[in-house]
């Protein structure tokens, strides 16, 4: 059986290393990038460059787009998508991915989203996971060739769910970080090696990543009872670590945000609760 | 030799589980709390009660204090400290501990401060870290007896450092905390239930902790390049992130105080800088 070719629409960072794994692979790749210097590295490697977008659309079953926002991608996509399978690997919001699934709808074409949990350089190493959803017979048919760029993972049918669970990952990554930082700034100010802290930053949170199940659980319950850490605590514990915090000279950073969710349910009287309690909420603002 | 006898002031959940490990390991323990109650199902296990906060400090050589915030314990700690090693690990800042270890030298006291990281069911296992510093030799010479609460780790001669090092590290979970749960919200508000996205959170999570040596290095070396992921791209990307919130009903939580951090990044000129920029800002609000 003959490899499926591929087109590979922007030629970024990402949609260079994805064009690239597919070249690795032995693929027959099309590529097409506004600007066209970046489609010269990977011609030399062996792509096909498209005159256009359209004639690069054309030339392939299966059309990766890659770009900076979906703005450009629905530009970039016309009449030539008829029969072909879309896969949308950029970022974007679940809303865009539904419209978007729409659009490919109407000109005949099928969809799938997706989202790429992994930089560059992981791209074609099964560490890097890619999110998938939209089409899934198309996905199926697929699967074998969007396996050389990552290990891929289908997540329904609803377009939307990649790009959803993409931006959940996303989030949780971005308050880790948001916490890590605010703690080296801490230890920093008072002449502790970020280095020196790290160590014991990472056991610990690995530690307490352990209550990650406890709490879905307790939030699809709804039952947020608890025998370790309650809101109250927590909440009378803030203003130390913010007093601390401008003390040292450190910005408070995410921690008023905090602060102000956890005043908000004590005064709504979930006090006892686990910390769970904050997830709902958040969901109502 | 004789095991240390130990007195415990404070038998909250925190103080009654210290003492409760104390008398497991068979010592004598003398305890004291404000409302007399919670002393009388330690006096069941073999405390003994006394009669003021002084007698129980005049008890014995080692003294454990755990109450809910320092004001309280500046109050109980009288003259009868002479000569006592204090052990002080009601929660603080590192200015109310060294301020207590002037106190503490004045009434011819040793200082150790404390910061347990765990929870009141973990106290006496080797998982439960309890940090310290402060006086060294006071520390080494109680170390064995320390060892029965957890797993010991002393920072260094300033009674600051254990305070310092359990607000980061909290600081650190709450971070994180903020993150998932600010996922969970948002997963939800799509019908996933919490407990079907937290295996996929948990392993993306545990994969994103690889990168705390590398930011920890970066901000020490004041290097800030980076090959995988940019400033720039984070804040190209968080607008979407806190539309969809807003789009799905969740508040915005913690984003919000993020994008206003990258948008500085970038203003001052460090778009194409690594995440851990975000450090430095920090450090100079
Ligand atoms: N880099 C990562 O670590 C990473 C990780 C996961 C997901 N992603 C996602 O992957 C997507 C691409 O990221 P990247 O890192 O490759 O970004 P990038 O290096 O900035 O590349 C952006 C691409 O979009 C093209 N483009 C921008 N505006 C366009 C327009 N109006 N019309 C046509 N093409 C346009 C650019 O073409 P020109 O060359 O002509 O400017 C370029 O090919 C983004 O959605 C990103 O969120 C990236
Ligand atoms: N629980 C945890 O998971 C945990 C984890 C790590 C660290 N800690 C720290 O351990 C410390 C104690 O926490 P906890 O959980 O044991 O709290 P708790 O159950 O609320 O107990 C508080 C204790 O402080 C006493 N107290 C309060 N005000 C007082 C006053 N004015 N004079 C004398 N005694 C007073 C209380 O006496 P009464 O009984 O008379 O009210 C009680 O013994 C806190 O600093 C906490 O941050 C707790």
């Amino acid at each position: 059986m003959t490899k499926t070719s591929v087109t590979v629409l922007g030629l970024g960072l990402m949609g260079g290393a994805l064009a690239e794994a597919l070249l690795r692979d032995g693929r027959t790749v099309t590529v097409w990038n506004r600007s066209r210097a970046k489609a010269e590295p990977l011609v030399a490697k062996g792509a096909v460059a498209a005159e256009s977008a359209e004639a690069a659309v054309s030339a392939s079953p299966l059309v990766i787009v890659c770009l900076s926002v979906y703005a450009n991608a629905e530009e970039i996509l016309g009449g030539a998508a008829t029969g072909r399978t879309i896969v949308q690997l950029t970022n974007g919001t679940p809303r865009q991915a539904r419209a978007m699934a729409d659009r490919a709808a109407g000109l005949g074409a099928r969809y799938v989203d997706g989202g790429i949990m992994a930089v560059p350089p992981m791209i074609g190493q099964p560490e890097a996971l890619i999110l998938y959803s939209g089409d899934q017979e198309a996905f199926e048919e697929h699967r074998e060739t969007l396996a050389v760029l990552g290990r891929p993972q289908f997540l329904g049918a609803d377009p939307g769910l990649a790009p959803l669970f993409d931006l959940a990952l996303l989030d949780a990554m971005y308050g880790m970080f948001a916490g890590i930082q605010h703690a080296f700034a801490l230890v920093r100010s008072e002449k502790v090696a970020a280095t020196d802290f790290e160590p014991m930053a990472t056991a610990w949170l690995t530690a307490m990543l352990g209550s990650l199940p406890e709490q879905a659980h307790a939030v699809e319950a709804g039952d947020f009872a608890t025998t370790v850490s309650s809101v109250a605590t927590s909440q009378m514990a803030f203003p130390g670590l913010i007093e601390t915090s401008r003390d040292q000279g450190v910005d408070p950073g995410y921690l008023p945000a905090v602060q102000a969710l956890l005043d908000r349910a004590v005064k709504e009287g979930h006090g006892e609760d686990g910390l769970a309690r904050l997830i709902t909420l958040l969901e109502s603002p």
